[in-house]
Formats: structure tokens, C-alpha cells, sequence
């Protein structure tokens, strides 16, 4: 069934210890629709500017992306920048250019607005709101947020809360969008304020989630060779709608196959810049992962 | 069949951001013991001063635990002091008083030397290897270490190595012992280096083991109210060695379920100071929140 993804399109550049790209494809919604790409054909909502090139788009639609969705202003598309300590844990965004991001205005086409699958990716929780009202078909809404949000628009935020069904989020935003240090905790506080579910990513520590009397945890797929971490919850997040989106269901072994289905898909991302890694991987490579992530969480 | 824990016997002062213990009983082979009294009758060896409770020894001789290898010698038992942050990722060591365990020769009873499996708690490598050699009948050993011995004692803490069969260290320990800061490359470092296992803990994380063509990873059993981490590892390692004792196996399923087994009986320790909430576990305790881990990490 569809999956709609409201999101950026960015140039990203990106240093690590090892090597750096210089304005490479990326933004939220990208590295999602390319993640969800092997399973299903995602529907993507965004805006770039004049000095998009053609032939990203043409690349992601030729990998199944519909991407009638996305808007050209004029002005420069958003583009980021950032820079990795040596242990992959610390970034420092070395800059953030929204250009025509900054007025993005999310227009859901009406051939979208049956979606029963959608993804808010990061965007002020206003904007998400504004894209998810207009889907009058969804089903099953799941958004992502940042920590910059849960400072400056955290009733934005909590309203959207109120119309999702599920939060992705990462250990220290749980933290700082309930004040607990304990994630578990933190998790169910996250269900009060509204979704039936949330996931909690801990990076290499894996993830979990919790809602509707389902808890499922498991850890990351163990790489050994992380290149650019740049996107890796994003293409959680695509692997996981995407396997919700193709089984056409949330029951909770769906929910299970699901997050192991984004754990495998992030740990492609992180092997390469962009999607210099992911991009390449098709549903063997996938489904092999998969099943070694399944015997090592296994008992 | 039987186990033996080679360890210390102490008294530890501990105090945390909620409340505080003076001269509770501790120790790692305590520890070990008393988690691994739920599935066997452990052997222990260790020595005590001449302040060490008889009723504390009598507990432990209740619990199965045969105390004959605990000698008593003149002059103190260890002590030690530990303050945990908020976090409790942080400890402070406030004091070490070695005492009687400072020339602590383990001595192996005869009656014990022919004890399949053996568990060498954290102590100087040397120490350590000095008692393994007199367990004639092992055979299936596994050690702890800790960062002061990689950093004092590297040459010996290598030569152990080569003795046991498998080595439970925790991530700091891991890429201090190896220099390589990806946990999984760490691992298998760890085992070129001589056990044909690893066991490798990352707290409120989980923890994985590495080894024979085995990988099994799981999270932390989800404790939402920590009272006292103090020998949360210890009582990982004998629920561990425990399972495997009981078992007398240790093929891949029943690592696989030595794995729960430790992380259930580790969950109990932390949620309460010294033995006071793991001392009153029994096995049924433990099989619940064991089916609850299995039912969380089963896909």
C-alpha cells in the first residue's frame, strides 16, 4: 500500500576523520524514499531549488519514487554541513543553509492524499501537521523529530503528538522531550503525550519499541566499517514504513520484522556517503542481512 | 555439575544520588555466587578477615553455596567505597582497603579441583591464572578483568588469555584492551588473543557474545527503578555460568539462554543495594522475567 514521506531534499558536506563529500544528494526525505524504495514505491512531498539537479530526480524515480510531490522554487536548495569526531558520536553542523526550505509549505498532491502509510520526517512539528492534515487516507502516521524542536516549538510539538501514531526519536531527545534519564521511562512518558508507539534509537546500541502492549528491542547490526553516519534514522525510518507498508498491516510481527527490516536498512547507509551505499543495495542484499541480524538477536 | 568462583568476599560502602549503604556485604565471587545459587550449588573460593560476619557466611552456606574454599586470616576483609552520579554511569572509587586480600593466595581445595566449570572474578591476572591451575578437572573457564589490570598487568592478563575460555569484559575494557573503538572489531580481537569466547557487556545497553561462529546480541532487561548497579556484572557472570553449569553444555542454545539467564539475574541485583533484592529471587522470579526478555528480543 502507498507510503508518503513529507521531507527535505538537501546537499549535504560532509568531513569525517577518514574522507569528506562536498554537497552530496541527501536530505530526510531522500535517504527514507530510497531506504523504502526495495519495498515498496514511497510517494515523496518536498521542495528543492533551481540548483537541483535533474538527475537526482530522475534517479530517484527511477528507482520507484514518485516523485510528483516535490516543488521547485526558486533560491537555493537546503544544504547542511557537518563534521564527525573520530568515535562517530559527536557532529558539529558546520552549517545550515535552508534557502527555499525556509518557506517550505507542504503541498500534498491530491492523487497523494489517499496515503494510508505516511512519514513526517524532521521539520519544524507545525509544518508536519500542516502535510499530515492533508492526507485524508492515513492510517498509520509516524514522525520524527530533533532536539532543536523539542527546544523552540515543544507545544508544536506536543500537538502533533496528539495526530500521529507513532514518534521515532533517539535516546537524548527522549530524554530532553520528557526529563528522564531512564530511556524506558522516557518511552512510556512518550505515550501519554499521544502515539500509540514510539521508537527509541540508540545508535550502535540498537533500538526498541514500546506501545499497544508490544516492547520489542534488539541491537544494531554490527558494522565494521562506518564511513558516514549522515542519514542512518532517516533510512531506519524507510526500511521500517516501508516493511509496514508492504505487509499493509501494524500487527505487532509485522512491527517486530519492521524494525529489524530499518536496523539493516541504516546499517547499508552508514557504509558509504549519501546513498553512495544504500542506493546500491537491492532486496537480496537486504533480506541476507536480515537474516544474520535474526540469528544474532535469536534465542 | 559443579561451578567454582574464585573471588573476593567484601564489604562495600556505597552511597548513590538517593540514599547510601555502610559495610554491606560484597564481593565479586559474593555476587557470583549468590546469582549462580539459583541454578547450581557454586563453589567458593576466597579469603576473609577476621571482621567477616560468620552469619554472612552462614547466609551463603544456606543459599547452596559451599564456603570451604573461603579462608579466614588475620586482619580485615576487604573493603571497598564507591559513589554513583545521577547517571549512574559514573563512579567514583572512594576507597580501596585491600587488607587481608592483598596477598590473597587462592588456594583450590582438593575436593573442588575437579570442577568442570570456573569463573575467575576480577582480580590480578597472575592471581587469577594461579588459581585456574589448580582446577585440574575445567573444563570450561571464563575470567573477568577490569582497566587496572590491562592498564598494570597487561603481559599477564595476555598470558591468561591463553588459559580460559572465554573473557567478560565491558566496552570501556574492551577497546582499552584492544585500542580499537568498534565494539565488534574489539571482540574479535579479544579472541585472537586466546578464548575461544567473548562476552562483552554495555550496561543498560546489553551485551553480546563473539565466538565459535556464535553471535548473539540482546538488550538489557529494562529495569525502570536502579537502586545500586554495585556487582551488576558479577551477578551477570553467575547467572551465566550458572545456566551453563546447570546445562552441563555449553552449546550454542545454551549460551544463548546462559545470556538471558545472566542478564535476568543482573536486572534483580541492580534494583537493590548488596544482595537485598537478588538475594530473595528464586527461580521463579527468574523465569518470568526471563520469558519477558525472550518474549522482547524474539522476532
Amino acid at each position: 500500500m502507498s507510503l508518503l514521506v513529507i521531507g527535505t531534499l538537501a546537499y549535504d558536506t560532509v568531513e569525517t576523520a577518514h574522507a569528506s563529500r562536498d554537497r552530496a544528494l541527501g536530505g530526510s526525505a531522500v535517504y527514507f524514499a530510497v531506504a523504502a524504495a526495495t519495498s515498496c514505491q514511497p510517494r515523496l512531498v518536498g521542495v528543492v531549488g533551481d540548483d537541483f539537479q535533474q538527475e537526482h530526480l530522475d534517479d530517484l524515480t527511477s528507482r520507484g519514487v514518485d516523485c510528483s510531490g516535490v516543488e521547485r522554487a526558486e533560491g537555493k536548495t537546503f544544504a547542511w554541513g557537518g563534521r564527525y569526531e573520530p568515535d562517530w558520536n559527536t557532529r558539529h553542523t558546520t552549517f545550515t543553509d535552508l534557502n527555499v526550505f525556509e518557506h517550505f509549505d507542504p503541498k500534498v498532491p491530491e492523487s497523494f492524499t489517499d496515503s494510508p502509510f505516511v512519514f513526517l520526517a524532521n521539520a519544524h512539528p507545525a509544518i508536519q501537521l500542516k502535510g499530515l492534515k492533508q492526507v485524508t487516507g492515513k492510517r498509520f502516521a509516524v514522525a520524527d523529530t530533533m532536539n532543536l524542536w523539542i527546544d523552540i516549538a515543544r507545544d508544536e510539538l506536543v500537538e502533533l503528538l496528539g495526530h500521529v501514531d507513532g514518534l521515532i526519536l533517539n535516546d537524548e531527545e527522549a530524554r530532553m522531550l520528557t526529563g528522564l534519564d531512564n530511556l524506558h521511562l522516557a518511552a512510556e512518558k512518550v505515550l501519554e503525550m499521544g502515539p500509540r508507539y514510539v521508537i527509541l534509537k540508540k545508535g550502535e546500541h540498537g533500538a526498541f519499541l514500546l506501545g499497544e502492549g508490544l516492547h520489542f528491542a534488539l541491537p544494531a547490526f554490527p558494522v565494521t566499517e562506518v564511513v558516514d553516519p549522515t542519514g542512518a534514522g532517516d533510512s531506519f525510518a524507510g526500511g521500517f514504513m516501508g516493511a509496514i507498508a508492504q505487509a499493509d498491516s501494524i500487527d505487532h510481527d509485522v512491527l517486530k520484522r519492521a524494525m529489524l527490516h530499518g536496523t539493516v536498512t541504516a546499517s547499508f547507509c552508514v557504509q558509504g556517503f549519501s546513498i553512495e551505499d544504500l542506493g546500491q543495495r537491492g532486496a537480496d542484499d537486504l533480506q541476507a542481512r536480515y537474516e544474520q541480524l535474526r540469528s544474532i538477536c535469536t534465542v
